[in-house]
């Protein structure tokens, strides 16, 4: 089962008259590194040589994960509730970064262990009151994994609708981690060990028991893994299913996705084993200090924006990182070229 | 001969008092990573745990090279002076980026060879029109010399007054990578090979070249090297000298550094061998792919946030870095902590 869209590739067409447009500018050729292929990228996303960036939105999805009964996160599970709610009183990371860089920010719940009072900032899409302990069964059925896909593309269909053409994604979900690691561990087919860190914080022994239970649960559920969706069923959360949904939609409405860190690289991950085009849409932000994010960035041939040593996800990197995207596409618009500014070119 | 002032290290004392500040905040412990060095740095700077910033601006000077009659650049000596043009009419990367995050813009002229306009935008501070070429006699005089520091600091200084209390640093000057190359190794007595690198954009003939020029000079002025204002004398720029000059002043009236690329960090080798506290002042914006930075960073204990690839120079990255140092200061002073947002603390 796989959600009914066709992302495609990126219609390389303008590319040589964009590439000459970035070769005009009053700089040497390519000393503008990352952002220059950051310019090419966004520009060949809106196929024009004029770029630009309409209400950045970043979409932070929350849900619990029945995996926590198992101690493998040094916080507990409430902790995603009230997270959430420090998100809709503007108190969290991602609250602050947003508003220095006026992205626009939306708090899904797609499957938080609590009930939320009715409140304007966040959008209610509660698949159901957590996952399963993927430990010992599924962690969802297929149709509340389809039900978390298509509310997540929806979503980001009408953020589009509305206006937006950059879409940001962040997450939060104690217990994300071990769900985010299982993933990548069964569809890279990587060991756990090199999938599985420290998350939140834990000492050694709890991160050797925490790879000790997910590395149970691969073998447990081994017959039903190996494809992206059914894999998700068994080990996702519903706010990364979410995410999935919401890239894909993201990307099959042209979009340009800003992916935060580990847990929204995995959702990612997800998406492009079952549309491999999306990879045309995303921008890497950060490489996170949790383990497995630099291997996980390797495997989707990602070069991030940011290495700044954080490791906090709720969209934060993407935040961080969404100036570098402005000024990607700015200095394609606004920098002068070697003729109208009179500059002589080079002669050696 | 060095200039008359002190600098001092920062008063640790207030240390522990920031440190569980940012540790209150809601998020993991050390979560924010390179972000929660960066606040603890800027409210040590400021001596208080609510920092603040204050008119960031940007300080770019420009200066003419004659090592340039050597063929060490691929580009002619005019383009200083057109891209200085270019600057007060707003057409390059850092005019485009100092725009898009609110910093103030100085465009100093510390020794170009040609004469301008008058131009509100344009600090006239001309030492002269161009070094010497510094493969045949000294670059400058010890008066020259000492004459553009002193004018960097006093620069910095009428800054700091006017309300400002975050200084970014950039510089425009055909061939003064070689200039700046030849600093680095004289000063960290670095094999010039390791110093000297492409620049604006040479082939292997031309970098051989430059490297053999640079190589020469070096042996020429071997006797007067070694100290700091005696090196910066013999091989220096203007634009470099009163950026060593700046970062001085800077730092003597308590204002937050943000350094550059190659060129920049080769000006504040010089003035860290003068005061060495000076480098607590320092945030270093970038790595650039010029080479020779990576080495020099090492050198100067410095991690930079950026590594996009640039090597543009102008003050292009400390803008672009600025953002970041931004978020430092908004974490510390806008997040919620555990206590206020009621969220539960670690349990394992």
């Amino acid at each position: 089962m796989v959600p009914n869209l066709s992302i495609t590739q990126l219609d390389q067409r303008l590319k040589p008259a964009i590439q000459a447009k970035i070769n005009s500018k009053t700089k040497p050729l390519g000393a503008l590194g990352q952002l220059e292929s950051l310019a090419l990228q966004i520009a060949l996303i809106q196929q024009t040589a004029e770029p630009v960036i309409n209400q950045p939105t970043l979409l932070v999805f929350a849900g619990d994960h029945g995996i926590t009964e198992e101690g493998i996160s040094p916080y507990p599970q409430a902790v995603t509730y009230q997270m959430v709610l420090n998100f809709l009183s503007g108190g969290a990371a991602v609250n602050v970064f947003a508003r220095q860089h006026g992205l626009q920010l939306r708090i899904i719940d797609a499957g938080v262990n609590a009930d939320f009072e009715n409140n304007p900032s966040l959008l209610q899409a509660k698949v159901a009151k957590g996952t399963a302990n993927f430990r010992w069964e599924p962690a969802m059925s297929d149709v509340q994994c389809m039900n978390a896909i298509e509310h997540g593309r929806r979503i980001a269909q009408q953020e589009i609708k509305a206006g937006s053409n950059v879409l940001g994604f962040g997450e939060m979900g104690i217990g994300n981690t071990s769900s985010a690691s299982a993933i990548m561990s069964s569809l890279c087919q990587l060991d756990i060990k090199l999938c599985a860190g420290r998350g939140t914080g834990l000492d050694d022994p709890g991160l050797l028991h925490k790879q000790t239970v997910i590395q149970e649960a691969l073998t447990r559920h081994q017959s039903a893994l190996g494809k992206p969706f059914e894999t998700l069923c068994c080990l996702g959360g519903f706010e990364i299913a979410m995410m999935t949904g919401a890239m894909l939609g993201g990307a099959e409405h042209g979009a340009v996705l800003i992916i935060d860190g580990f847990i929204s690289s995995c959702a990612l991950l997800v998406a492009a084993q079952m549309q491999p085009a999306i990879l045309d849409y995303c921008v890497f932000s950060h490489c996170s200090a949790e383990q497995g994010h630099q291997l996980l960035l390797e495997k989707l041939g990602a070069t991030p924006l940011l290495t700044l040593e954080m490791r906090l996800g709720e969209g934060s990197a993407a935040a961080l990182a969404f100036p570098i995207v402005k000024a990607a596409v700015s200095f394609l618009n606004e920098m002068a070229s070697f003729d109208s500014a009179q500059v002589s070119e080079r002669r050696l």
